[in-house]
Formats: C-alpha cells, sequence, structure tokens
C-alpha cells in the first residue's frame, strides 16, 4: 500500500502539501494540486482513517495551553506541535495560562462547543473535576490521576541517569534541589529515580525541597548553600534550577565543575552562545510534542489509546558543569 | 467618565474579567458576573467603541505569523501579544512562518474568507501583491512598502546609540556587523544610524554586511575576524550576532571587553544567568506588542490610523561586552 511520502516523492512535493491537499486546507497552487491528485490516482493512494475522520470534523483548530510561551522549553515545544498540526491542516491557539486558571476553563468550554478539536495542556491547576477519560485532551507532563492521556520524558530514568553522571564525575555526596507541586506531576519522578539510584549504590545523598512555585528564590538557594556546604554534586530539577543555583554559589566562591559538578533536566539550550553551557538530562522535546499531537489525533478520531502515560527515554548532555 | 480600571476595582476583579464580561467571551463565575455588571451599573461605565465594536465581528481570533516561536525575541513577543488579545477576549492563532510562504498566503486567505479577524505578521516574504492598505494587518519591523502599518523600535537612533556608547567605552574604530534583507526591512536603519553618528562624530568605523539569511556562518565569521583585524568595537545587528561573533573571536584569543567592546539588539536576555551578558540595545518588546494589538483593533473596527509607521524608542542596556 502506498504511503503519503510515496504520494509526495512522485507528485516531487513535500509531505505537507499532500497533506493540504486531502484535507482541503491551505493553500495550494492550482497545478500542484494537479500534480498531487496525479499521483494519488496514479498509486492508488487512500487517505488514512485520521485524514478521512479529520474532513468531518467541524473545527481543526486545536488549543496549546502552556505555563508561558516566553519559557525556552515550551517555546520549543510549541514550535514543533505548530508543525506537526499543520502537516495534518490544523491550526494551533495557543493560551498562556500561567496562574490563570479561568483561562483553562474557558478552552475545556470551547472544547465542549467544538469551537477546537482538541486541547493539548500543560497545566498545573486543578482542573480534574471538569475532564472525562474520552475528551480529546493530552497533557504533557501532569498527570491528572491517570483520566487523561500523559506525554512525557522517562523522568524517573533521568533522575537516575543524572545521579550515575555525577559520581561518574567525582560526587560523592550529590544533592537533588527541587520543588514539589501540591498535586502529583510527572516531573516529581526526576526526584525518586535520583534517590533510588544513590540508595542502590549505596551513595550519601541530600533531597532539598520546598512547595512550588518557589516565590522567595533568594531565600531558597541561601538556605541550601547554607545547610548543605559539604555537598559536591547537584541534580537540579530544571536548566534553570541549575543556572540559578551555579550563579549563586559563584558569588560564595563555589567552583561548578571543580568544587560542584551540576546537572540540569530539560536541555534549553539549543546552542553553545552562552556559558556555562549547562550538562543536562536532555528531554527528547521534538519527539514529545509530535506524538502528543498523534495521540490528540487518534482521541479526536475516538480510537482508543494503549496508555495512560508515554514516557519517552532521555539522554544525558554533557556540559561544561560536569 | 469611569474607565474599565474603576469597574474592576469596585467589582474587587482584574481588569481581563471585565473585559471578558463586557465582550460576553471566557469563562466568568455567574457570581463574578453579577458583581462586574453592578459596578458597571454603579459607574455607569460605557464600553469604548473597540469594545463594541467586537460584539459584531463574526471572528474573535487573531493569528501572529513569526519565523519561528522558538527565538526568544519572538516567544517574549508573543506572550505579550497573547496577554493583550485576552484582554480583549481575543484568541491567539500562532503560525511558525519561517522559510514557508505558503503559510502565510494561506493565513491571508483565512482573512478574506472572515476566519480570522486580523493578523500580525512578521513576514520577510514577499507577499505586497497580496494586502491592501485596508485590510487588518499589522507588520513588525518589516516595512512592505508603505501600505501596511508598521510597528517597530527606533531602529535608526538604536544605531545611533550603540555607536556613541561604543566610543564611550574606548573604541576608536568600531564596526557595524549585520545582513541585508533583498527587501527593504526597518532593522536596516540600524546600520544607517551607526553610520551616520560615526560620521557626525569623525570616528572611523567598518561595515560588514552579507546578503540575509547567512548560511554559511563559519565563512561570515571567519572573514569578518580575517579582515578586519583592527577594529576594537562591534555593533552586532541582534544579539545573536553578537553572542556568535564573541564565542568565535574568544577562541583567537581576542577579549571581550577588553580587545573589543560588544554590543547587540534586541535585548533577548531577560535574566544574568548565562554569561557573557550581552551589553545590547533593548526593544521595548511588551509595549511593541500591546501598541501592534491596539492600532490592530483600529483597523479591524475601521479607524484610520494616522501614522504608517510606530517606532518605539530603545534603551541601552549595560551588560559584560562593554
Amino acid at each position: 500500500m502506498s504511503s503519503v511520502k510515496d504520494v509526495a516523492q512522485l507528485a516531487g512535493v513535500a509531505v505537507g502539501t499532500v497533506s493540504r491537499v486531502i484535507n482541503n486546507s491551505g493553500a495550494v497552487k492550482p497545478e500542484t494540486r494537479r500534480k498531487v491528485e496525479e499521483a494519488i490516482r496514479t498509486l492508488q493512494y487512500v487517505p488514512n482513517e485520521v485524514a478521512r475522520n479529520f474532513k468531518m470534523q467541524k473545527s481543526k483548530t486545536v488549543a496549546l495551553l502552556l505555563p508561558s510561551i516566553w519559557h525556552p522549553f515550551f517555546s520549543e515545544l510549541a514550535y514543533y506541535i505548530e508543525d506537526e498540526l499543520d502537516l495534518a491542516g490544523f491550526k494551533l491557539m495557543l493560551c498562556n495560562s500561567g496562574g490563570r486558571p479561568e483561562k483553562e476553563l474557558y478552552y475545556l468550554e470551547m472544547l465542549q462547543q467544538n469551537k477546537v478539536a482538541g486541547i493539548v495542556g500543560i497545566t498545573y491547576n486543578d482542573v480534574e473535576h471538569m475532564v472525562r477519560t474520552d475528551i480529546p485532551i493530552v497533557s504533557i507532563d501532569r498527570h491528572f490521576d491517570k483520566t487523561i492521556t500523559c506525554v512525557t520524558s522517562d523522568n524517573y530514568e533521568g533522575g537516575r541517569l543524572a545521579l550515575r553522571e555525577l559520581v561518574k564525575a567525582g560526587s560523592t555526596k550529590p544533592a537533588f534541589m527541587g520543588s514539589r507541586t501540591e498535586l502529583f506531576s510527572e516531573t516529581m519522578n526526576r526526584r525518586d529515580g535520583f534517590a533510588d539510584e544513590a540508595e542502590a549504590l549505596g551513595v550519601e545523598y541530600v533531597i532539598y525541597e520546598k512547595p512550588d512555585p518557589v516565590v522567595d528564590e533568594d531565600a531558597y538557594y541561601e538556605e541550601f548553600l547554607e545547610r548543605h556546604r559539604d555537598i559536591d554534586g547537584v541534580f537540579a530539577i530544571t536548566d534553570m534550577f541549575a543556572a540559578k543555583y551555579i550563579e549563586r554559589a559563584k558569588k560564595l566562591g563555589i567552583r561548578v565543575p571543580e568544587d560542584v559538578r551540576v546537572i540540569g533536566y530539560d536541555g534549553i539550550q539549543d546552542h553553545a552562545y552562552f556559558h556555562p553551557v549547562l550538562s543536562t538530562i536532555r528531554q527528547p522535546v521534538e519527539e514529545m510534542a509530535r506524538m502528543t499531537i498523534q495521540l490528540l489525533f487518534k482521541k479526536i478520531e475516538g480510537t482508543e489509546i494503549e496508555q495512560e502515560t508515554y514516557r519517552l527515554p532521555v539522554t544525558f548532555r554533557p556540559g561544561e558543569t560536569t
């Protein structure tokens, strides 16, 4: 059976163009459309269920709820989400919902009114009572007590990996530094993986956590730096936590990585022009984004989804801090 | 006359909430709605033309066309644009159009079909022939040969300011480093301001430009570093150009700012956790975003706009590179 890629190749166009012709969405030059339609006939290509169901949907817009598009991790994620939606002729509605739960509720209403076809949510609000299992929502990182499909990176393995890399870099007393949300979040597994791996290897370790969000940053880092003078490694729950720690440690004469090795989580630096380049557990952002949209499409067409949580493998990206 | 702020204060809610009640958009708790309506009656508040006209518009969605949301300057801009739209009950559709002119054309089609109420475009494609003066489009930076309202920072004054700051920091032979698009772009004024101010002050200077986009970055910076060994200051057309120059210069043993002072343009670093913290000409991103949306609203309601180009003042933000 021919695929959309075969059609694209024969017509000499991009996959996205074929998709736009099939879905009758987006600007396609008449001549290009003709070439694609010819290729479809020649190859007897049958657009798949997803594509055909899409035609019957009222809305071809997906809402993306992010705490803030300004954050580099979220803007990278949004970039790939838009790209994956575009391939299927869908458009992206963007909402910065940070600290504004009523905005999230509004998009849930739009979903009920079929004004958006689905929602991708990175929410930290308690909207649990609002959502049913069968409505087209896919969450990233946030778990929603198992009613909502969730795509996340393998936070637990990431925590284990960070511990091993700190030890490999010479750390004998590493610390985990993070924050805890009231509701369960997948990101908490970073700490658990770190702690479990330390126990397994018999490494002495420290867990330092405060309630999320950390409002008084000065107090947060001061307390850590005062109480835990003897640590020689830090696994920070995010790259930003790592960067903030390093900046403050430097002022006290603590050298990174000579005195303290530091590993972050996320991989927000996509180039090496600003320093320190963090050693970090890199999330596969592009894969997470594309998988999220593919799962959302399944939910939109009513296909059952096998797993509740999809955890994508992470990698250690060495930088200047280990 | 009472303002929306007075209503918000009396009702004890945020301005955005009042806006959602007036525009009948977004989720508002019944009790909150009642409080706001009471405050409106008490203060005899009359929603302005914009708000009332909005009710009659079919679409309450605005499309934002960006080269890439992944770039920190654009993600900051998108953040404030979404916020300003939300205050008026509008939603944001996001499109990464970088290198894909057909995506931009598609949104212009949506505008003609009234599927979006307006477009904010940071486009570098030649879509000039597609657009008329009276359709609701506001451009950022790109000039469109004067048919489209454009909001930009005062690039010319920014260039002058950069030259003066380089001289103040001890530079006697500064260089401008940038790229040139084929079509006129407001950002070209950065070079002109720099050159004019150097002439006015009798300072020897260098202009280094290549066609945009710079594909072979290695060749671009190598040629500059080889040809212009005697310069002691660099004004780069963007912060990223500055950061890339500094990284390469460092490898040749050139110290910044001791040997060469460097100033960028944009102000993409919103914190000081990664180094070098660039000395830069800071664009007033929030003001640009909010003004862009206010001008777009005027165009949507058919109000004539006084100016073709709105240039907002920039400031010098000293960092570690001068």
